[in-house]
């Protein structure tokens, strides 16, 4: 307990603590301390520390003993260092009185100013200042304050006497009120606290601080901080300091200002002086938005003579110096306010600005080339996520719009178009030129064509990682996914969103970042990655040790993977591939065939488009390894839903329309998830592997003829036992040898496995016997560990996360304690038979920082995500990389 | 390689082998050299051992150098024994050469009889016996047997051979050709023998020799042999021994016989000697049942003086001391083969006699009772799969029956009645007193009504483990599963079985033990429970260390189980009180509700019905523990399915069609087994968690005043978490006071939890620091695993099983190394932080055998069946002790 030091005096003369002393005195009393320490003008002033929160709380609501001797000696010193006196009509000595956690809380506390006025001390203050006005309203202020956060009298009833006031006296702006209407105010003020609270209005300024300071401590337990701290996983323990300082006004007259500001552009990140200021006016003003603020640089203000730099410019001089000073000092762009006095600068607080996405590359690459803080240093301070702002089309901030619904944000970026209710005719319109949002209760495998032609998605079913979520992610389109208020009446091209009724045709605009739905169309901005992006992310890759790879089967989105970064495919998902109308109908054919032989027609008829699917991305990945799934879905995925396209099928497979329904029955299931896919296809239709095999052979033979030969890795799904890897792994040798003998041509490949289910974690040691690599489908090994469809979580994952059941959404970041323990157990088990086993990561997860720097505890070779996530997960892993090593 | 001894003799005067050697020497060599050595009448011989045909097969089907001489060594032997002449018409040597295994394979390996035969010695046989009609009918014998095995001309081209002969004869037996007919069909057999293969029939009878013994080594690879060994799991590496024997003949006259007998009534196990004769015979004529043999003893004959007894009583009394001999040496019933030639005994197999479920029990006890095995010995005799047999009624053997089709053996019994194909009318004919079965595609929890009012149930999806397959085993109903052919057109009341196809109405009987379903009323057999089967388990109770609880919830299931000794409850599965007539209204204006207080309201009504069968429960099961578990299905398994049935609800719910249409459309689920199903429900819907734990405690209060108070063990399901646990004991302890103080009774109960996803056995440790108990679902545990829906595993599963990927089907018996090893995990780390806590498992694989001793080795505390395995489980929990501790 510090030796029962409670409290810690700052200021220019003393200064008890530091900037590293953030968890005792929080942040706001930390920086206050550390500026005043490094010789900046901060008013004087003391931090009660959070221990005596702590204390509070855990002492029934009292203070140590100690605490109010500590108070009234810190109370002495900033009398004699201001020249002023506390409680005193003469020279009177006002305070502020603010809350300060350890983690910024913003809006979350309370706050007094003024502390220290009564009905003498204002007469004083009014005398000192020579300036009524400002004492009486400075009076008001603190009434009202005080009372609302103090004495809990509502603070609308003190709004609704102010607008009687300026009603009285027939003026529109709380400023035009004369000195005599403010007193007689606070007469009314007074009167309504008594009305209210039963008591008059304390007139002991030392009654006042220590309300005041119990104020704060109360607030750590509002409803409004106790919802913060849940949502932002603050613990309650961590208590909140109180500040107490002296007051410094900018509304003293036109030699006084007050202000906030940022050392650099938060929008751009440009090394430009950023900020507002007003010419007396208090702070809260400046926020309030009551007058219109005006830049601080002559070049922002476009030399009008308004800005600070023009009116004030020896304090603005001595402002700059500040900014570079904090800026060298803090090592970060800072989030500063000030308020002049009659000509002289106080500052009142400093931290770490927040800022856009793009303005952290920058000021990080600028700070790290500045010679500031490192390149490590420039690469931790980026937040991963955030640069998914940079690489999707966002909506305008400044655009009007007028949301209709909300669903979960599933894929980034922004888009308006037509609302389409299928597919087809998503393909249709698209085909048109025009633009299309694609509405779908959830989307299927069937569906891909039309969301490939939609500019975004939207559906009313299904999670952060529904197949819609998924493959939007992939295609880089952007995707809103579960608005749970969004009903869809296909029959009669209708859509109900809320309380507003839509058709189809009608424009709307998703925007995947937050999950909104608006009407009509919202004006989008296309980022442009910027230099320092480039920069950003060529630093972290000399940093990182795990490969990136990405998740892709469409040109498209392998060149776009490419473009970004990635180093090869992790995950082929080769099923896409057969929903192209000419791929279907072969497809489709080859599952009602029902027979070994009528199956190999069909297949014979895939293998070229397979062939040539296989060329084209091995081609983009010259050289690089590509990971191919030998089909996965249940074969029913594939079957038609129409009587008409069914008919189709059965005449292609020569069988007759009652054998083709009969087999499509059969082929429904119960539990999709847990049926007949994966490697249980090859094992049952051996023949589908034999086919897949052939293409990935014969596409590796003839691309090695022109480029780099790639390295094809051949990946069993769903594998949980060793004998079935060895079943498919006879297979594909047997294919391959014979391809490689048949164009005397040696290609390198591997055959691995896909480990997605528990047992398959469990037994990976006897897996390793055979499979040269394992690549973790983390989506299904969160699915069959936790017991939990993520299709279907949708109902109970919201009252879950309440509940805090999972602290974040297994589907988005890894179960570490469950998903995590059987990753390791694999990991261990499968190098302590194969040591070189080539490890990665293929789920979701690949994408997902926090799962990525899990991924690197685990030594992973590689990680590998949708081709939009490529560059966060290059930064994540460079992250990932830097932390394990320091 | 046994000092390179490859054969070993046996006969009375000089024996190098005995029954330990079973390896070594085949099942049926081990016997032969072990009752010659206790001084039984077995003709002399020698075993080639089973480690030459390992070494014929890893040497390119060749002998180790020493064999031939080591052959011609015991062939010397043979002669002096025998003082017969191998290869010579003068006193001919005959042999039999025999194939045998470690394990028995019968019918699966060749056999060759009459071996040194040729055109010279059949003469000097014809002489040496004086009966040319034996010697002549031996040589034809040969040459077809050993033309079959060794040169592989088909059998049936002498049979044709042989009915001319019989035809121009005008005779109808074989029997009745003379001595020229059959010279003449030799000559006929060798001409066949070289237009087939081309060579004449070996005349040189070493020859003969070695190529019998060729052949059989080759047929351990043919494709029964393969087939066999793959379905019964023995390895191929075991290899098979060949037995090369003196022949004897038992049709060489009136003082000639050949019989084979049990020790003991192998039917009914009672002690008496069973077996049939016949004089003047060969062995393969009792076999081939071409004459009628005659009963062994004079009761069995009636004393009629056709018996062995009557006939032969000198030799007899020599059998009968040989089976008294063999039973005290070998401590088990035995199956004898014998032959008489000319008033002498020869034994010439013995082995452990196969015999019913009911004979088996019987000849433990009572060996156990004769002092001749011991009690535990009398336990593990017992295959306690087969006690099934004796639990429920079976087809009468005896019964013409025409069979439709196959499915899977899903529950034992057997049953008759009308086809019908839906549960309600199940119910309304069942109600008029005519016996039903219910024909479904599969059934689902809205059935059971039907199902229990059925005599049987048969469906066309869904394997061992399907819900069909579990409650019916539940139930004690017979069920077949899974019978692919059957087609059901529900609308046209009609159902194809194969080719035929059936009406609803139309009679058929199913066999729930074999899995086959007849056509019309097949006679069934309700067995009796023997005094010998109540002292067995006696014995078992008395050794097991675990505690057999079962699976049940009906007043009928229940008390069934109590009196199969089951001693609690293990899982109550409080779900299926729901979907009486009376309830599922309620249950379902519940779900729709979608509002707390409407569910509330619902639930008050459910309160009372719940409380009602829970009292019955703890009457029946006064003083021992029930294991309740909290509401588990997805809701929409409650749901209607007809709008008629949905406008009741949504009356019943005051809601309006579109609405409670709507609600039941959001319950959907992709993977409803892993959807919001288990205390997923109780986290989102708390209100149904209070009522059930209101019911379980008020009617724990109620029974406690009139007998032993029950002990509640109220399980949570489906948890993987800690916290899930956290909040679903909260409520349940909240209710548990609150009941308790109200009623101002104590009840001692537990509340634990479900281990039934992977995640929850990984962090066992977490779950137990809150949880008392676990209990294993061992369904779902297997399901989540191995990512495998046992409704929907049919379609792949057979060829898994062929394909030798789990060795066992994994919802029968538990999957040791994938889902043991997580009980493993669970069972250890659960116990590191709770050391008393509670184990059990209530999965289908509690009433499995293997899966029981698995169980045993993990010291679970208990395991729960249905109630008709409670006898198995007993039974098998008493071996695992054994076992264990031996």
């Amino acid at each position: 307990m510090s030796d029962n030091k409670w409290v810690y005096a700052f200021g220019p003369k003393n200064c008890d603590g530091d900037a590293s002393m953030r968890n005792l005195l929080g942040g706001k009393g930390a920086n206050l301390a550390e500026m005043a320490s490094i010789g900046l003008p901060v008013p004087p002033g003391f931090t009660i520390t959070t221990e005596v929160c702590t204390y509070y709380y855990d002492n029934n609501e009292t203070y140590p003993q100690e605490l109010k001797q500590q108070v009234l000696d810190c109370l002495k010193e900033i009398e004699q260092q201001t020249n002023l006196n506390f409680a005193n009509a003469a020279n009177p000595l006002l305070l502020s009185v603010r809350s300060g956690a350890r983690a910024s809380m913003p809006g979350m506390m309370d706050t007094v100013l003024n502390l220290g006025l009564n009905d003498e001390v204002v007469a004083g203050l009014a005398e000192s200042s020579g300036d009524p006005r400002f004492a009486y309203d400075s009076y008001r202020r603190f009434i009202q304050m005080y009372s609302d956060v103090v004495l809990e009298v509502d603070h609308d009833l003190f709004e609704d006497i102010l607008e009687d006031a300026k009603q009285s006296a027939n003026v529109e702006e709380d400023t035009e009120l004369t000195g005599d209407d403010l007193k007689q105010l606070v007469i009314q003020f007074k009167q309504l606290v008594e009305q209210e609270s039963g008591d008059v209005f304390p007139q002991d300024p030392h009654e006042q601080i220590w309300g005041a300071i119990g104020a704060v401590f109360k607030s750590w337990m509002n409803q409004r901080a106790i919802t913060y701290r849940r949502l932002n996983q603050i613990p309650v323990s961590w208590g909140t300091a109180v500040n107490v300082q002296a007051m410094v006004f900018g509304n003293l007259g036109d030699d006084c200002a007050t202000g906030v500001a940022f050392t650099r552009n938060p929008s751009t990140g440009s090394k430009e002086f950023f900020g507002e200021y007003l010419i007396n006016a208090q702070g809260e003003d400046v926020v309030a938005g009551i007058r219109t603020p005006f830049p601080l640089t002559k070049m922002s203000s476009g030399g009008n003579g308004r800005s600070m730099e023009e009116k004030m410019p020896k304090v603005y001089k001595q402002l700059d110096d500040v900014r570079r000073k904090l800026e060298i000092h803090y090592k970060d762009m800072q989030d500063l306010e000030f308020t002049v006095q009659k000509n002289t600068l106080y500052m009142l607080q400093t931290r770490s600005g927040k800022r856009t996405a793009e303005a952290s590359v920058t000021i990080a690459v600028d700070l790290a080339n500045e010679g500031i803080i490192t390149k490590k240093e420039a690469i931790n301070r980026i937040e991963p996520e955030s640069l998914d702002q940079l690489l999707h089309p966002t909506l305008d901030p400044n655009a009007p719009k007028q949301l209709l619904i909300r669903g979960l944000p599933a894929s980034p970026g922004a888009a308006s178009g037509e609302i389409v209710l299928d597919a087809d005719t998503a393909e249709a319109i698209a085909n048109q030129g025009r633009k299309v949002i694609l509405l779908r209760v959830e989307t299927s495998p069937e569906d891909i064509h039309g969301m490939h032609a939609a500019a975004g998605i939207l559906t009313a079913r299904g999670g952060m990682t529904s197949h819609a979520a998924v493959v939007a992610r992939g295609m880089g389109r952007p995707c809103v996914s579960g608005a749970g208020e969004l009903r869809i009446d296909i029959e009669a091209g209708r859509v109900f969103m809320g309380s507003e009724e839509l058709a189809k045709g009608d424009i709307i605009t998703i925007d995947g970042i937050t999950g909104q739905v608006f009407k009509g169309q919202v004006a989008t901005i296309k980022p442009q990655l910027s230099d320092a992006f480039a920069t950003l992310m060529k630093w972290a890759d000399a940093e990182r040790r795990m490969l990136v790879r990405t998740n892709a089967e469409t040109i498209e989105d392998t060149r776009v993977a490419r473009e970004f970064g990635a180093e090869g495919i992790g995950l082929c998902r080769t099923e896409h591939m057969f929903f192209d109308a000419d791929r279907i109908v072969s497809m489709r054919e080859m599952i009602i065939a029902d027979s070994k032989e009528g199956r190999s027609i069909a297949l014979s008829k895939l293998l070229p488009m397979q062939r040539g699917d296989f060329i084209s991305l091995f081609e983009i990945m010259s050289g690089l390894p590509v990971t191919i799934r030998l089909l996965d879905p249940p074969l029913h995925e594939f079957l038609p839903h129409t009587d008409e396209e069914l008919a189709d099928v059965a005449k292609a497979a020569g069988v007759d329309m009652e054998t083709a329904r009969a087999r499509a029955l059969r082929l429904a299931e119960s539990n999709p998830m847990l049926g007949h896919r994966g490697c249980r296809l090859a094992i049952t239709y051996p023949e589908i592997c034999e086919m897949q095999a052939r293409a990935i052979m014969e596409a590796a033979v003839e691309v090695s003829k022109k480029s780099a030969p790639p390295i094809p890795e051949i990946m069993i799904p769903l594998a949980a036992t060793a004998r079935e890897i060895e079943i498919c792994k006879e297979i594909i040798d047997r294919v391959a040898q014979q391809v490689m003998k048949d164009f005397g041509q040696k290609i390198d490949y591997l055959v691995g496995t896909m480990v997605e289910l528990p047992r398959a974690a469990l037994k990976a040691d006897d897996l390793a016997g055979l499979a040269e690599f394992f690549s973790f489908g983390t989506n299904d090994l969160t699915q069959t560990t936790l017991g939990i469809s993520r299709d279907d979580a949708g109902s109970f994952l919201r009252d879950y996360s309440e509940a805090e059941i999972y602290p974040v959404d297994p589907f988005i970041s890894i179960d570490v304690e469950g998903v995590g323990m059987l990753i390791e157990m694999a990991a261990q088990k499968g190098r302590k038979i194969r040591p070189n086993i080539k490890l990665g990561i293929c789920g979701e997860h690949g994408g997902d920082p926090r799962s990525i720097s899990f991924c690197e505890t685990m030594k992973l070779d590689y990680v590998s995500c949708s081709p939009f996530r490529v560059p966060i997960a290059r930064l994540a892993a460079a992250q990932a990389t830097i932390k394990l090593n320091s």
